[in-house]
């Protein structure tokens, strides 16, 4: 994928190819522990939902809105790329809990890790982990997330959730910015005085810049970032922060080289003049955010050079970069994070994580480390037996060679959609994607729906996203065969649709 | 505690007693599964932190800000009310993970739910629980959080942390009031397209009522409602909602009725001020949120009648009334919620919780529920597991009569607040407390913290909260023999200070 978006610089490795997949190592998993094994192929036997899923959302009915609820599961059922659901149907799941199942349900790695005995206290006693950490964290840390650092950071905090990552990445970006503003002297008593009533000083009018179709979560902080759909945002109140275009690439890629550059030019245009009008505006903007590949906004890929863009800017501004992986890390495209891809003059300055982390938090670079204590904090700061699961997908993603097979699974998954657009122009286009990051879209939603719908009916279980996208998110173990599946039942939808 | 605040109201049951103690269960666990058990009294065998707390620290200090760390805890020694730190010593723990413990360290019966075989794929997949519910989860929600709802309400949204869990309680709040702004009509266009980008009327400048010395938590939304520490607060950006007083009572209660209760009607109206002030100002107040109990400000108490009114005039105003109990709940005062011991004369719109409840959320009348899909959403929204292990804590609660051994064991501590108090009125002042929740003045910061340092020396663990607060938050299993250490303990460091 982003080879095609790399312009003038040295090509990297082709990290795709189907020749590559076909040599590498069989199923990471051998079903030893367990009975169960993914089915040979889906296994319909009602409508998704069914009865009994029907059922159940309306006993959960009077006590919360189940409107987005589509279908009960039966988690014990399931088994690697398959989702069981209550009806007794088995579909294949390229949507994985909309992008945070890493190697698959019930990976009996996982379940040992839940069976081992030395576990057993870390996933009791929950720990105020900020304050009172277990004898073994340090430990468990260098094992896991230190172990997957992205290059040139080396300080991580844990968190609950996505959404608190982004709020306290953001917070680091915050202390940085003033630290630097007021150059080593200490706050002062106003600032301490005021900050407790949210008044300035203390409580400076600092902004964050954020991108049109962003989604990063649903706290305030993270929501004033997040401009995708109207069910996440209306009725909540919203700072005035700058909101600049991301680009919006013509495929295919290699038709639109000079119309996508001038477009991309367009929007880190507008990302300065941003920076300049809120600066003007006594609201100085602290700390750029971006996905890496706007993921809930539509699956939009921007090239290495937007990222390398985007980062000088923030340089020449002396802002921060915070680059947000929640639903892009953990091995989905290749290399452990997508922005490893962009060949980034430096690291970004903060880099969040969730989803298939197991948990949230954040790396950051030494600079933004904050100077005093309690700053970045709450009661749980995430929860160590989601670093003890962490550790062993981490484990189980290096010694099966994960990144590389997703590398390569990816690629063929590519290669299904390409063809498919190339046979049915009408329908489908903008075939993207890399690793278990994939997408294609249709004419309009409806008819993406219907898609959606249709490949349901057949054994596959697909998530949308920005209008008219269908969005892919496999696991790290997915395969060819399970590929093929996808393909076989692609074709007949899109025959069907014609 | 409550029954000294309470006027012109009819005398609720007095749930405290050194007699009914006595009367009370024994230990609620007996130590079958597991060869460990509490120590006899507590031991200390180096400082705290200790050497290897101390070596742990610099090992964790190039990758994160390590100056919040106490010390170091091996959590497969500690045990019931007893915390083992690395060191080799045994802490009567009397803060419990910033008061998160509900039943005690590696509590059989936890240790049991871990090792239920049937409870493996719960902890081994992690949903995205708004979309993909577990088959189990309608039957486990009912048994776990509605068994044990706050009286009137029948709806509960499950979160991550308390952070979220606020953040959506005022969520539901601005939703409510902006559907009773409409009148049932429909959200404009222009209102859906303009809260995509932070923008009025989609994003209306709504405004939330928080009191001075609160805490809800450090996401950007429950901060704005936080106004405890500056670490907490100093350089992020906050939104301009008003602050109200919340009342600072005198102690002993019963010689200052009459000055209390000008002070709580000082804070009311106060409320009722700036009610009116921030809708001229363009900003109306949705929602006041409060603390039944200001903990991490000082355990600051008001009577029933302060919450009575504050809820008058929510009411009066057609604006709503979410009650934190995230540190409040979950038993700790010898009702399951705090507010149920204010009689209020028809049940707070919202409650949200955490901690002790093992994980976040928020409970809401009807007349709250979100009307559309997707509106109180993120990818976890919580864990399941989570809510397994919180129904076994609830169970423990019942069967073992906690509420009531939490009210007794509560009544006794506090007495021994009182009388040590009444022996050295130059350093002790304001003893206050219910259950599970207690705490003392001591003159100053200075004082108060080596009263601190010293009560650990002996193998006593506290907390702190406010300027100059000892604060106490054992779990719910806490016995008089414990309550008997901690006294000649206390007895001791006073004797010193003194």
């Amino acid at each position: 994928m982003f080879t095609r978006l790399l312009r003038n610089v040295p090509p990297f490795r082709r990290i795709v190819g189907v020749r590559s997949y076909l040599k590498s190592s069989p199923a990471g998993y051998s079903v030893t522990e367990t009975p169960e094994a993914e089915p040979s192929a889906p296994v319909v036997v009602t409508s998704v939902p069914g009865p009994r899923s029907l059922a159940l959302k309306q006993e959960l009915d009077p006590v919360q809105n189940t409107d987005a609820i589509q279908f009960f599961v039966d988690y014990k059922k399931s088994y690697g790329n398959y989702i069981a659901d209550v009806d007794g149907n088995f579909l294949l799941d390229l949507y994985t809990q909309i992008a945070s199942v890493p190697i698959g349900y019930n990976h009996p790695r996982m379940t040992q890790v839940l069976k081992d005995p030395d576990h057993l206290s870390t996933f009791v006693n929950r720990p105020a982990l900020g304050i009172f950490p277990p004898s073994d964290f340090v430990q468990t840390l260098a094992d896991s997330l230190l172990s997957v650092a992205p290059p040139g950071m080396r300080q991580v905090i844990t968190m609950g959730c996505g959404a608190c990552s982004i709020e306290n990445g953001m917070k680091a970006a915050f202390m940085a910015y003033r630290r630097n503003e007021r150059g080593g002297k200490p706050p002062s008593k106003e600032e301490l005085d005021s900050c407790l009533i949210n008044q300035a000083p203390g409580c400076p009018d600092l902004s964050v810049l954020s991108f049109k179709n962003a989604f990063h979560g649903r706290t305030m902080g993270a929501l004033a970032l997040t401009h995708t759909k109207w069910n996440q945002k209306l009725d909540f109140p919203s700072p005035d922060w700058p909101i600049a275009s991301f680009p919006q690439l013509k495929y295919p890629l290699q038709d639109f080289v000079s119309e996508n550059s001038t477009e991309e030019k367009r929007c880190l245009a507008q990302v300065e003049d941003l920076i300049a009008q809120y600066r003007k505006k006594g609201k100085p903007v602290a700390c750029v955010v971006t996905e890496p590949l706007q993921c809930e906004g539509g699956d939009n890929f921007a090239s290495p050079q937007f990222f390398q863009g985007l980062q000088d800017i923030c340089k020449k501004n002396s802002i921060y970069l915070l680059i947000d992986e929640v639903q892009t890390g953990a091995g989905a495209t290749g290399k452990f994070w997508l922005h490893e891809h962009f060949k980034l003059r430096e690291p970004p300055d903060i880099v969040t994580f969730s989803k298939k982390m197991m948990l949230g938090g954040l790396y950051f670079r030494d600079h933004m480390r904050p100077t005093e204590g309690y700053r970045i904090m709450n009661t749980w700061l995430g929860d160590p037996s989601k670093v003890l699961m962490l550790r062993e997908v981490i484990d189980v993603i290096k010694e099966d060679n994960l990144l590389q097979r997703t590398a390569d699974t990816g690629a063929y998954l590519l290669q299904v959609l390409e063809e498919a657009q190339t046979k049915n122009p009408s329908l489908l286009s903008k075939a993207r994607g890399i690793g278990a990051i994939a997408a294609v879209d249709l004419p309009d939603g409806p008819t993406r729906d219907k898609a959606l719908a249709k490949m349901r009916e057949l054994g596959v279980h697909l998530g949308t996203c920005g209008t008219a996208t269908l969005r892919l998110r496999p696991t790290l173990t997915l395969e060819k065969k399970h590929v093929d599946i996808f393909a076989d039942r692609f074709h007949q939808v899109i025959k069907q649709l014609s």
